[in-house]
C-alpha cells in the first residue's frame, strides 16, 4: 500500500506539542503516511465521546487505514493498550471502552494486546503512552507489520454501557453524546431504533420539551422548529431548523432523550 | 499530476466527526491527495465569512487544486451544488454565493452543475452534502476527470451583494468581514479602492472614531494606535499597534466603515 | 528525501485563511512535502509560550525535518529572519528568541540569516513575512538547498531570558509556561533540576499551595491530589490527579513556582 492512512482522535487539544510529537514518531517510522486529524477536542478524558467519534470511522476510509485514538484517564495504571482488526482496518487504543461504538454493528475479527518492549519508544514516558506505546504500535501495523508482534492475543475487551440505549415497552431512553458546533444534539440511539417506524408515530421528549414525529432534513420545518431526525451519521439528533437545539433547550450531552411510540 | 493538492474550508467545527468523514471519501477515491484544511471554524452558515476565506486561495495555490468549501444553509432545499474553473484550480461549493470573492476579480473559466447520481456515495444523507455529494465530485475533478460528467453547464451563479462595499461621491462605506486572532478587522474594502489616494488624504470611521491616514505596517505608529492599513490579504484592515483593535473598538464583523477622502 | 516534513507553528489561529496561504506557498515551491501543523493556537506574540512549544520538536521528527515558526510581534520592523540547523534538523523563524528552548541543549550547527530577496514571495506584503519571506526560505532548504543561497552566515541570537529558571542555594524559582488542556501547568523547571535529588526531599510552592515530593504519574494519587511530577515532555509539571491543576488553584501562564530542597 503506497500511501497508508492514519487517522489520530484524542483529547489532547489542538495548542499543545503532544499530537505532533505523536506525528513525529510514526512519520519517523512511516514515511510519507497520510495522516488525517479526526479530532483532538474530545472532552478531557470523556471516553464516551471518543467513543461516539470514531464510532463510524471504518464507513468512510478504504481498507488499510488505521485509526489512533487516545482518551486515556488510565495512563500510568494496569488498564491494557490493544490493537483491534474490524472490517479490514484498525484500530490502536488503550481497552477502557473507546472502540465500543466501532465494535456495536461489527465484531473484531482480531483483539491484540499491545505489551512487546520492542514496539515502544526508547524511554517510554509515565504519562503519554500515547506517544510512546500506542504511536510505535500503530505504526507497526501502518507498515503492514504482523499483528502477532505487538503481544498475545485476546478475545474480550472493555465496552461502555451507556453508548447503549434502553429500550423499554414504550419506545426507550438515549442520550445525549455529542453536541456539535451547529448546536446539534446527537443521541445514543441507532437509525436502526426509528427507521422502521412510521415517522409520524413517534414522539421525543428532551429537556421538558416533546417533539411530534420524524423529518428527513431539518428544512422541512420552518426556521425556529425543534425537530427529531437520522443524522447523516446514523444517530437520532435533536436539531432546531437554522438554529441551534443546545441552545433552545439549554441542554447538552448527558441529556436523557425519550422515545415513544404511538399505542 | 502526482500530488493533487485539496482545500477544506467548511463551518463544521474542528471537534467532530464531520471533517474526517469527508477526508475519508476523498482519500478513498484519490490515494496520496495532499489535503490542506483552511478553516473549519468559519462562523454556522456564514456564508459571506467563507467566501472572504476563500477568496484569495487561488493566488498562493498551484495550478490543479481543487478547493472544497461547504458552508450550505440551505442542504436538503433546491440549492444548486456546482464546480467552478476559475484560474486554472477548482471550487466545489453550493452555489449560494461562496465564490463571490473569487470571482471579484477572475470570471470563471466554466461552470458546471453537479447533478450527476453517479458521482455520488451510494446512499445520500438529506443532511451531509459535502461528504456524499460535494467530497465526491471535488474527487472526481482532483483526478482530472471530465468536468462535463457532474452535470450541465451553468452560465450564472449566485453572488454576495454584502461582499461589495459602496462608493459614493466622498468615498464609500464597507463592512467588517472577518476579525482575525489579533484583534485585527478585515473589511471589504479592496486594496484597488485606496492604493492611488495619497495615504495622508484618507480618513476612515467605524464604531464612533476617526482613523486619519493609511499606514503601510502597524510598526508605523506607537503601541495601542489604531491605524488602517492594506492587510497581507488585499483588504483594507483596521488594526491596533501591538493590540487589538476588535476589542478597543468593541465591533466586529456586520460594523460598517466609512471611507473619506479630502476634498 | 523523498517525503521532506515542514511542521508549522504559528500564533495566527486556525480560523482565517493565513496558514494555507503559508501552506499554498509551501506546496507550490516543494509539490508532495508533507506538513504538519504542531499549533497555531500560540498566545498571539507570545514568544515565550513558542518557544516552549517548538523546544523539544526535534526529538521526535527525523533527520531533515524543517520547522517554521511564525510568532512575530516584530514583523516590518528590523528584527532578523533566519534559519538554524541543529540536530540534522532546521529551525526557520524570526530572531527572537523563539529558538531559546530548542537550542538550551543543542548548540545550533549553523545559522543565516534569510536576506535574499531572490528567496521571496515577488510581492512581499508589510505585515506577512510568514508567508511571503520564511514560507519560501523554509521550502528552499525543505528542498535540501544551499543555506548559504538564503544570507550570510551569523553567530549571535537572540534568547529569552525568562524561559531560564533561576536557581539559589535553596533549590530554585522557575515560572509556569503554558496550561495544557487538561489543566496541567507545564513549567521552565527541566528534569534535570530534579531527577538527582529523592523525590521525597523536594517541595513545591505555587499558587500559595505546597506539593510534598515528586510523583512519577498522575495515578499514584489519589483523585483530586496536587501533584508535581515530571511531564512527558521533560520539564516539571504541577497537575491534579483525574483533575485541572489550573483551575483548582486558578493560576496559569507566568506564576512563579519555587523548589526547595530539604536541608
Amino acid at each position: 500500500m503506497s500511501h497508508p492512512i492514519l487517522t489520530i482522535t484524542t483529547d489532547f487539544g489542538s495548542d499543545g506539542p503532544y499530537v505532533a510529537a505523536m506525528k513525529g514518531v510514526i512519520l519517523s517510522a512511516v514515511p510519507g503516511a497520510q495522516l488525517v486529524d479526526v479530532s483532538h477536542s474530545i472532552a478531557p478524558q470523556n471516553i464516551l465521546e471518543g467513543a461516539f467519534i470514531i464510532s463510524d470511522l471504518v464507513d468512510m476510509f478504504p481498507p488499510g487505514t488505521v485509526h489512533l485514538g487516545v482518551v486515556d484517564p488510565g495512563v500510568g495504571t494496569a488498564r491494557r493498550l490493544i490493537a483491534v482488526s474490524v472490517a479490514e482496518q484498525w484500530f490502536v487504543v488503550p481497552d477502557n471502552g473507546l472502540i465500543t461504538g466501532v465494535t456495536r454493528k461489527r465484531p473484531p475479527s482480531g483483539i491484540w494486546e499491545i505489551a512487546n518492549p520492542a514496539i515502544r519508544r526508547s524511554t517510554v514516558s509515565a504519562t503519554f503512552h500515547g506517544r510512546d506505546i500506542l504511536a510505535p504500535a500503530a505504526a507497526h501495523v501502518l507498515k503492514g507489520g504482523d499483528p502477532a508482534v505487538l503481544g498475545p492475543v485476546r478475545t474480550k475487551f472493555v465496552t461502555l454501557q451507556n453508548l447503549q440505549w434502553k429500550r423499554d415497552e414504550l419506545g426507550g431512553a438515549g442520550e445525549v453524546i455529542f453536541r456539535d458546533t451547529f448546536g446539534n444534539l446527537i443521541t445514543n440511539i441507532p437509525a436502526e431504533a426509528v427507521v422502521s417506524d412510521p415517522p409520524e408515530s413517534l414522539t421525543f421528549d428532551i429537556g421538558g420539551v416533546r417533539i411530534d414525529g420524524l423529518v428527513r432534513t431539518y428544512a422541512e420545518r420552518p426556521t425556529g422548529t425543534l425537530v427529531a431526525l437520522v443524522g447523516s451519521t446514523g444517530w437520532l439528533e435533536i436539531a432546531v431548523t437554522n438554529g441551534d437545539a443546545a441552545r433552545q433547550l439549554s441542554v447538552g450531552p448527558g441529556t436523557t432523550v425519550w422515545l415513544r411510540r404511538a399505542q
